[in-house]
């Protein structure tokens, strides 16, 4: 998509004005997501010097974040290619990451205030939300409403705000795109998570079933738990941050085939859709439709 | 010094707003430092609830700074405390600095463009100066201008912006106050350069020579080199990012006891703090003129 490019062409003029050249270097080395932040600001702001701007902005917030999550996480590969992390060291990712967000700050201070807001305000709900999420693996947690503040702050909230922030920029109702974008940013999360658990590593391009492994007790295992019976839960409980062996495998796939725990966490992701639709449905942008089935139909 | 304790009492709110518990309580294990930079800004904004504002904000910058410097350098100990990474863990340390820079940035939204701009841009320098850092630990530099670059950057830019925000805030000549800040600011890290040498532990909260061994060819060793004949200059690089014997170590503090490259890095301090006063000396301001000195003359 063309104006992807002149999203990343943004970007490296941002980073090239800094005069450091290590960071050109290193820019060049991240792989590219699906820019879902970028596309969704440009179906509702526009394409202009502006709405492209703001792509810039949040796409380096969300890339720092990245680099501060593959250390917290010791990531070795993000969207199948090796990490900066991995290919550096956990030094240069930190430190990469300060510099990516310190620039998208600083390009802020030149714009509305109120897009200022909103986009930094994301950022300190988005690192809460990384520290809750590492908080919560620590122990294994039942409650629905604490994993879903979770995943808002760290996923909703940037999605929320650039929703927001490119209807600020194109004159519309900032709180219908805010509603629009909260629940898209959830919804994205929950598709994430579901996921992590039907589609296989090279679809992922990373290891299948990590997250559990990882301390995530995500929506289709709350799903699961709720659906369990005493004994199913004591043994789920039990594999809880384990490197499964074949069996443990085996009865985890068996429990997800044989209960709905898949199912209505798909369909909740589906609410959340609906909502988000719900909300702009007014707006007359088709496409903003069309992002959020894609979104929730993705396999990847 | 009670205004510094009205500094400490706004990071506390601003950390509040953010309704994160845990945030509040990693806070409390922050230990204090000399709070420079806030009295830069105190002794030239005054003392005044946007003053206050910009103190808080740019010590949680400097927070957040050192709580990702102590994860990038391993360091154990801070200002003679454990570090946050000790006391936890590195992620815990690179999280809660991103949450204090978020809020920092956030809160910069509100306030004066130009000084939103000023620390913003700040901050870039200071990451772009970290990451310098670290890379020049590659090698044995000898290059000067290098070594100046980097410390203006990792430690002059934000105590250059700290200094020329106050200025606005104050309606003061600007440019004035930045070259005042960025002198001391050099000086400042100067000063650490060669405490680093001539300090022990218990005065310096941190294992002394310890720099030289990190790979830091700083200010004393960059005269020191200068100064050595060939053998010497030899066996200074033989020694560099080692663990060093006694006997190691006894050539090292006898070439700098028999050498002038601690007097005239001294000196090169002096200098910059004249430089720094020169440009404030029609401001009337005699507080600026004592920091300074103190700066220079302090031994820890």
């Amino acid at each position: 998509m063309e104006d992807l490019l002149k999203v990343k062409a943004k970007i490296k003029e941002f980073t090239a004005e800094c005069g450091h050249q290590k960071s050109l270097e290193l820019l060049e080395l991240l792989p590219t997501g699906k820019m879902l932040r970028s596309k969704l600001i440009l179906k509702i702001a526009g394409v202009n010097e502006e709405s492209i701007q703001l792509c810039a902005v949040v796409e380096m917030i969300h890339a720092a974040s990245l680099l501060h999550d593959d250390v917290i996480d010791d990531a070795m590969t993000r969207r199948g290619k090796p990490s900066i992390n991995a290919m550096y060291n956990n030094k240069t990712s930190i430190m990469f990451g300060d510099i990516l967000y310190s620039i998208a700050f600083t390009k802020l201070t030149f714009m509305n205030l109120k897009i200022a807001y909103n986009i930094s305000n994301a950022v300190t709900l988005l690192s809460i939300g990384e520290m809750i999420d590492v908080d919560l693996g620590e122990t294994f947690n039942t409650d629905y409403d604490v994993y879903l503040d979770m995943i808002y702050k760290k996923t909703g909230s940037l999605i929320q705000a650039s929703a927001a922030s490119a209807a600020i920029l194109a004159g519309l109702e900032e709180s219908k795109y805010a509603t629009y974008g909260r629940n898209l940013g959830i919804a994205f999360q929950m598709v994430d998570d579901i996921l992590d658990i039907t589609a296989d590593e090279a679809t992922l391009g990373k290891p299948a079933m990590a997250d559990f492994k990882e301390g995530k007790v995500t929506i289709p295992y709350l799903k699961l738990y709720e659906e369990l019976d005493n004994s199913g839960k004591e043994r789920l409980k039990s594999l809880y941050k384990k490197d499964l062996n074949e069996e443990e495998i085996a009865w985890l796939k068996n429990s997800f085939a044989t209960t709905k725990a898949l199912k209505s966490s798909i369909e909740l992701t589906q609410k959340l859709g609906f909502e988000a639709i719900e909300a702009i449905k007014d707006e007359g942008n088709l496409a903003l439709i069309d992002i959020m089935q894609q979104m929730c139909d993705r396999k990847f």
